[in-house]
């Protein structure tokens, strides 16, 4: 189910192969986020073009709408939405932060509102489990309660302790259901560590995820607002007590230079609204750092968006016409900057595992940091 | 410059060939409008692959943003927007109709408000026709004063009158210039007849504009609130005053089944906006008529937007799953449904094209007109 290709002797970095029930995604590998079955602005045709290995959707979201009984009409959800590799789906267990959806986290479950009804419901880590087996996505995430900014040490305890809770139960239930019944093929299962930001909490989540032998196992609760450091000392607390032959997942990440660092820490999956949102923003990603497009300064700049870049923005259109386009509201600057963000994280990790491969990774590292610190933030 | 490839017997339809610098557009033609240099949620790679013959611009609105000196600097607005083929200009005259932009017209020009920068300033039509010359546009069209609904009788002759004094003065202005100052190819340049809805206005503009011998004449005006019988008059006033030999662009239409019918009174070319609004509103064009793809009762739709269509959107995307998208607002929506509706006009008119070069526009007019009003309007 998950083989590592080449190890890294100098750092934790490793390439891998994640089977799935729609084959191999290469590890390292980095999941734009289809929350609502798209990821925004660019087409799953795109995304399969430019060898995206998987993509990550939202199993709560999507049974409130288009809601199971279509998805399951179509068969799951890769034919619904026209994606032949593999899809995760995530459980829900993010929306534990929002107001928005949050009414209560019990031993029971979460209680979510649905926005779109004002309906509210108890979900229980089964609930959310079956729901996933009849989306019909290639890894299943378990139900996890998130410990938000300002919660007690206390609190955060209570939340990680349901956590495990939760994951026993979605494990239980996972396992005691052939997958089959839905779309005759295997579902893998991940684990989410969660403790915040305490160091203790971290690795005894670690090592009780671990040995509830899930497919995989995730670090989740970061990349929500802490200090880069912060995320940094989790992923350090946590992985060395994750099994080496297992995917490791870091959640909600995102920046080219915050993959390459967690990727040497041994990370091997990532998910991120970062270059889609950073495009709608008009901060695009190039090999010499981000370029805040609708500055003025790029009114009558003639190069490509990153002059390093193949992607069919870079060799059709200007920074000028794009700066212009933006400018003026024009809709289609989004399609381009999105596409172009994406491809260019997407085709970052992808010489990321290249170099990892042929053993050239520190060097990869210290080039690719070099450059893409080159210019500074311009905003 | 045009050539008439084949008349049809039965109408006053007919193919040909429009010459312009960018190669040949085979009339008739639909033109998508890029108003600021993009057509709505459409790329000009697309627009290319679907074969679209012409599209058009706004020469006011490119020449305030990204600004002529942008433009020239490009070599014009094809190398600019990555276009390949026969561009056409409109003046601004469209915007005569708009309180935003218009402050006043006089025999000496438009007064227009810039909307980005409050200033306003005068436009003369040689001012416009130096416009349309920078920004490189294959076909340029005369600044013209669009009657307004509401203006009584004296003021749309006094329109019209003037419209009549701007053209002879465009055309003046083009003709003493050299186009082959700025980029080594000669620029077409259409009359616009105008003349409200009065049969004696309408034929004497005709009449005007055909003697001034331009490259093409158009009926502007037209499409603006008006009835469609209203509409169609104006037509069948105007056709009989235009020589048979030059190129005829019913402007802001439109809708395929007014194509087909201005097509059979003899127009060879048309430009709106009507593909790309209809899909943001959802209003999706299918060969059976129109179907608002928002609805309810397109939730559980398997088929395709159109199941005789062969675009992209309709061989991979159901309308159960564009209807998600829509109802989720995800922007990708837009994006497709955009795409399908103009993928279908452009394909009707081709369809319409190879109908009359085989001598079966009669059938073909019947059978898709029977076709197309089957389902009646699904709103």
């Amino acid at each position: 189910m998950f083989k590592i290709k080449h190890a890294d002797s100098t750092t934790e970095a490793r390439t891998g192969e994640l089977k799935t029930a729609h084959g191999i995604a290469k590890t390292p590998f980095f999941m734009p986020v289809a929350t609502k079955l798209t990821v925004k602005h660019v087409t799953p045709m795109e995304l399969e073009e430019m060898d995206t290995q998987a993509i990550i959707t939202n199993a709560y979201i999507d049974s409130l709408r288009p809601g199971l009984d279509i998805i399951k009409k179509y068969g799951g959800v890769h034919k619904l939405m026209n994606f032949h590799r593999t899809i995760f789906s995530d459980s829900g267990g993010f929306q534990t932060l929002s107001d928005t959806f949050l009414q209560e986290a019990t031993d029971k479950g979460a209680k979510f509102t649905d926005p779109f009804s004002g309906v509210v419901k108890q979900h229980t880590p089964e609930q959310i489990i079956q729901i996933e087996r009849e989306l019909g996505s290639d890894v299943a995430m378990c139900l996890d309660h998130v410990p938000k900014k300002g919660m007690t040490a206390e609190q955060v305890a209570d939340a990680t302790r349901r956590t495990h809770l939760w994951a026993e139960r979605c494990k239980r239930y996972h396992d005691a259901h052939d997958n089959k019944d839905y779309y005759d093929r295997r579902q893998l299962l991940f684990g989410i560590a969660q403790g915040g930001l305490d160091k203790n909490l971290r690795e005894k989540s670690a090592e009780f995820m671990n040995k509830l032998d899930f497919d995989g196992v995730a670090m989740g609760g970061l990349c929500i607002g802490e200090k880069k450091e912060e995320m940094f000392n989790a992923v350090k607390w946590q992985i060395p007590h994750f099994s080496k032959d297992k995917p490791r997942y870091l959640m909600g990440v995102g920046s080219p230079e915050d993959i390459i660092e967690a990727v040497s820490l041994g990370v091997d999956c990532f998910d991120s609204i970062y270059p889609t949102q950073n495009a709608r923003h008009c901060h695009i990603f190039t090999s010499k750092g981000t370029i805040k497009l609708d500055r003025g300064k790029y009114r009558e700049d003639m190069s490509p968006l990153d002059p390093e870049c193949d992607c069919y923005v870079c060799k059709n259109f200007t920074r000028a016409y794009l700066h212009h386009l933006s400018r003026s509201f024009e809709w289609t600057h989004h399609r381009y900057l999105s596409y172009h963000n994406v491809y260019f994280v997407v085709k970052f990790v992808e010489r990321l595992r290249k170099a990892l491969d042929k053993g050239e990774f520190k060097d990869f590292k210290k080039e690719f940091l070099q450059e893409y610190k080159k210019m500074g933030k311009d905003r």
